[in-house]
C-alpha cells in the first residue's frame, strides 16, 4: 500500500505593489508571497475527493483582500496575519508557511533630494521573511536577506591550506573576495521592529565584512555572525552563505607585462560554497 | 560565546563533458558537480587557521581527474567514488554530500538514423542524482530528474472544492493540466542498474500521468507514485513536486465570440505549488 | 527644436495556447506574439494627444481575438492575418511588425505510441517567424529558429590562424564543435507551405552540420548555409549565427594523467560569436 | 552560386574587473566586452581557408593585455583604443564593432562613511558603450545605459485613447507607470568627458522622468528626449525604449472591499514596447 508521508501546498509568486499615500509623500512595497499549507488531505489524493481543498486561486484572493485591509507595513508582521487566517478559517489545515520577498524601491533622487512619488529599484539585493504557524500554536519568524553582492579588494587572504596532489591553487596574501551574501535569523522571545532590526543586521553584517582582515571566507563569515550575534541580543542564531565568486588574476607574463593586483577575469562557475549556522552560546 | 552549529562547504557548478569513443560509435555526458564537505573546522572559522581546509579548487581538481580514471557511466556511481575519496583523503571531514544533475543529449538524427558522433540537447529537463556518505558509513543515494515540462489537454478537472468569500475559481470538468515535473526518489538495499531503473521510473510516471483521470494536481501526482512504486519494488520512497502552472481560458464573449476551450493564456506566475512524498506502507 | 526621428510601439510578450481537437486526437500550439506599429503618433509624443493611439491592451485582445477565428496553423499564416488587421483598422498606422515565437510541443510516447492528449515540451530550441507588412503593400516574411544547442564530437579541427604575440590558443585536428544554432531565411515570390518547408530547411542544416568535415565554425557555417540554399530554391537567403561554445580540455598531466580527447570543460563566457548571410547568387 | 553577402565574428561576454590603488583608496570597473570583426573572410568560408583568421581566443587575449597597458577610465576610450587595435594589426580586417557594459559598483558605505576598499553592487541597471570604427576611418560613439528600473506613482494618465470593438482598458487619471529605461545616444563633433557626460544624461532623464505630467508613455518618453537634447548640445540624438510594465489594479468589489489605487499586481507579460529615436533639428 503506498500512503501520504508528507504533503504541502499552496501558490507561489503572488505579487503586490502596495501604495500608502501621505501629504503628497508616497511609500511603497512590492512583495512577492507564497502560502504553503500542510493537513490532512489524504482523501484529496487518493479518491480525488476535493472538499477539504482550498484552491490556490483563493489564497490568492485571500493575499490582496488581506492587504487591503492590513496595517501592516512589513512582511513579518504581513505574513503573521496571512498565516493567522489560514488556520482560523480552515480546520483541515495544520500548519500555514508564507515566505515573503520584496524588492527594494527607494525614493529616487534628482538635484539632491528625494522625488515624493517616483522610485528607482535599488540592487539585486532581496529582503526575505518566513513565517511558520502550526495549529498548536508554534510560531517561528525568520527574517533575512539574499544576494547581497559585495566585495573586498583588501585585507583578504587564503594560504596555509591542505597540500596534496591534486593542489594547483597558488596562496594569496591579497586576492579580491566578492559574495553575493545570504543571510537568514531567528529571534529570541522579545519583540522587535522588524524593519529597524533588520537594517541594524544588515549595517553590522556588512561593516564587518568591510573592517574584517580575512585569513578565508569562513574566518570573514564567522566575524560577521559573531558582530551582529553580539550586538543584537533578540537574534537568536543567523544562517550565513557566502559563495565564493572567484576573481582570477589573469596572467598577462605570457604577453612580457605584469599584473600587480590589478585586471581580473570574473567567473561566475564554479564556485565556492560557504554556508554555517552560527548561536550564541550559554 | 558564539559557536558554529552546523556548517558546510565546497565547491558548485562544477562543469564536465565526457566523451567515449567505440568503433566510430562516440557517447556523451554533460555533468554539473556539487562537492559541500562537513567535519570540525571550527579552528578555521574562529581562529583563521586554514591547516585543515581542503581548499574548492582542489575539489574541481579532484572532480577531473577522477572522471578520467573512473568507469562509472552514470551519476550515482561517480558520485559514490567522488564522496568515498574525499572521506578518504581527508580526515577532518566527516560527511560529504555530492550532487550531480545531467543535461539530456541525444544522438542528432538525420535522414532518420542516428548520428554517431554528433548529438542535440534535447528539452530543458535535466536528471539529477545526489550521494551522501557519512565517516560512519551511512550511504544515501537519491536519484530523480527535474523540470519536465509536460501538459494534459484531456482528461483533467477540478470541482468540489472549498468555496467562501474569497472564491471566484469556476469549476472545470475539462481544463488544461501542466506542470514542470520534479521527481526524487530513493532505494531499497537492492542494487540497481541506475541509468535503467531511472528510465523506467520516468516511463512509468510519464504513463500514469498521461492516462489519468484527474481530478485534482493532488489525485495524479497520487496516481504516479503509486504507479512507480508499486512497479518498481527497489523503490523506497518518492517526492513529486508539480507545480500547477496555470493555463487560463480567455473570456472572448466580450468580443461576441465563443471559446469552446481552444485558447488559453499560459501565465507563469503565480503558479500552484504541489509536492508530496509518498512511500509504500507494510 | 527636438523631433521624433523614428518610433514604433506595441505588445510584447502576448502568450497563447491553441488546441485544436479532432476524433480524439488533439493538436496543440504556444505562441508567444509581439505587436509594433509604426506610424504618425507626433502628436502623441509632443502633446500628449491620444487620440489616435490604439492601446497596446487591445492589441493584445486581438491576438486572442482573431486565434478564435483564425484557421492559420502557422505563425506565418496568423501572422499575415494580425498584420493585415492592424493595417485595415487603424488608417494612422503605416507599418506592422509581427514577430511569433513557438515552443515545440510533441506528443508524448509512452509504451511506444503517442498519447492522444497528452504533451511534453521537448527542447529548449524555439521555432520563430517575424512578418512585416506596410501600408504601402509590402510584406516581408522571414521564418527560423533559434537556440537550436547541438555538438560535433570529431570531424572538427582548427588550424593554421594568424599567429601574433598575444596568441596562446594551440591549434587543434579533433576540438568539441558546439553551438547554439540561429538562423533566418527569406522567401522568393513562390508560395510554400512554411511549417512542410521549415521542416525541411531545419533537417537540411543539422545535416550537414553532421557530416560537414569542418576547418572553422565559418567553414561549417557555409557549408550548412550554402546546402540549404541548393536545395530549396524558394530560399531567398539566409542569416546564420553559430556562438562557438567553448569545450576546453582539461589538462590533466598536472596530476600525471593523460587526456586523450576525453574530459572536457564547458564554459558560458567568453564564448566565440560567429554570424553571416549567404545568399543565391545569380 | 551561394555567396557570403554580410558576416562578422568575434568574441562575447569577455568579462574583466580591473582596480585601480591610490593612498589607500581603492576604484574599480566591471566590464563585459564584445569584439566584432568584418572584412574579407571568403576564402574561410568557402574553401576552409584560415590564414586570415584572428582566432576569437587572442581576441580575449588582446581585450586583458590592452587592458594592463591601458590608462583609459571608461568604455568608451578603451573601446576606441581596442577597435584602432585590432585594425591596425589586421589588415584583412575592414570594420571593428567594440561593445562594453559596465556592472555599476559603488563604494559600501557603513557608518555614513564610504569603505574606502570596499563595494557593493548597486542595482541590476548597467552603463553601455559601443565604439565603432571601419578602415576608412569612419568612428561612431554610443553610449547610454540599460534595464533602469523606475516608477510613478503620482502624475500618470492615460485616457482619450482609440476605442473600438477590442477595447477593454479602462481610462485612468491616475495609474502607475513602471519601466525598465533603455537609452542610447551619439555625440556630434565636440569631444566630451564621457563618464561626467553619461551621469549628467542620466540625472536630467530621471529628472524629467519624475517631474513630468503623463498623458501617455510616448508623451514622457519625448519630455524626457528633449530636456537632455536641450540640455546637453553635444548629444546629437538619443534613443529611448520604454517598456510599459505593467501595475494593475486588484478588482476588490468581489470582496466587498474598495481599492483607492492602494493595491496593485506587478505583471512581467505581456508588457507594452514604446520606443523612439529623438533628434535635434536644425
Amino acid at each position: 500500500m503506498v500512503t501520504v508521508a508528507e504533503n504541502k501546498y499552496g501558490k507561489s509568486r503572488v505579487r503586490l505593489v502596495k501604495v500608502r499615500r501621505k501629504d503628497g509623500w508616497h511609500d511603497l512595497h512590492e512583495w512577492t508571497v507564497e502560502v504553503l499549507l500542510q493537513g490532512d488531505f489524504d482523501s484529496c489524493f487518493v479518491a480525488g475527493d476535493n472538499s477539504k481543498i482550498l484552491p490556490t486561486d483563493t489564497m490568492k484572493n485571500t493575499v490582496y483582500s488581506l492587504a487591503r485591509d492590513s496595517s501592516a507595513d512589513c512582511m513579518e508582521d504581513f505574513g503573521k496575519e496571512l498565516a493567522e487566517f489560514f488556520l482560523d478559517h480552515n480546520p483541515q489545515v495544520s500548519g500555514a508557511d508564507i515566505s515573503i520577498s520584496e524588492k527594494m524601491w527607494d525614493h529616487l533622487k534628482s538635484n539632491g533630494h528625494p522625488q515624493p512619488t517616483t522610485f528607482i529599484q535599488s540592487g539585486g539585493e532581496i529582503q526575505t521573511a518566513t513565517i511558520t504557524r502550526t495549529r498548536a500554536g508554534n510560531l517561528t519568524v525568520t527574517s533575512g536577506f539574499a544576494d547581497l553582492v559585495v566585495m573586498k579588494t583588501a585585507k583578504s587572504a587564503f594560504e596555509g591550506y591542505v597540500q596534496d596532489s591534486l593542489t594547483t591553487l597558488q596562496p594569496s596574501q591579497d586576492r579580491l573576495l566578492g559574495t553575493a551574501l545570504s543571510a537568514k535569523w531567528t529571534y529570541g522571545g522579545t519583540l522587535v521592529d522588524f524593519a529597524a532590526f533588520r537594517a541594524q543586521a544588515r549595517e553590522i553584517l556588512l561593516t564587518a565584512f568591510a573592517e574584517h582582515d580575512s585569513k578565508s571566507v569562513q574566518h570573514t563569515l564567522y566575524a560577521m555572525g559573531k558582530a551582529v550575534l553580539e550586538q543584537l541580543p533578540e537574534m537568536d542564531d543567523i544562517e550565513l552563505t557566502m559563495p565564493n565568486k572567484h576573481y582570477l588574476l589573469v596572467d598577462l607574463s605570457r604577453f612580457g607585462q605584469d599584473n600587480p593586483n590589478e585586471i581580473f577575469v570574473p567567473i561566475d562557475e564554479p564556485h565556492g560554497t560557504i554556508q554555517a549556522r552560527l548561536r550564541r552560546q550559554g
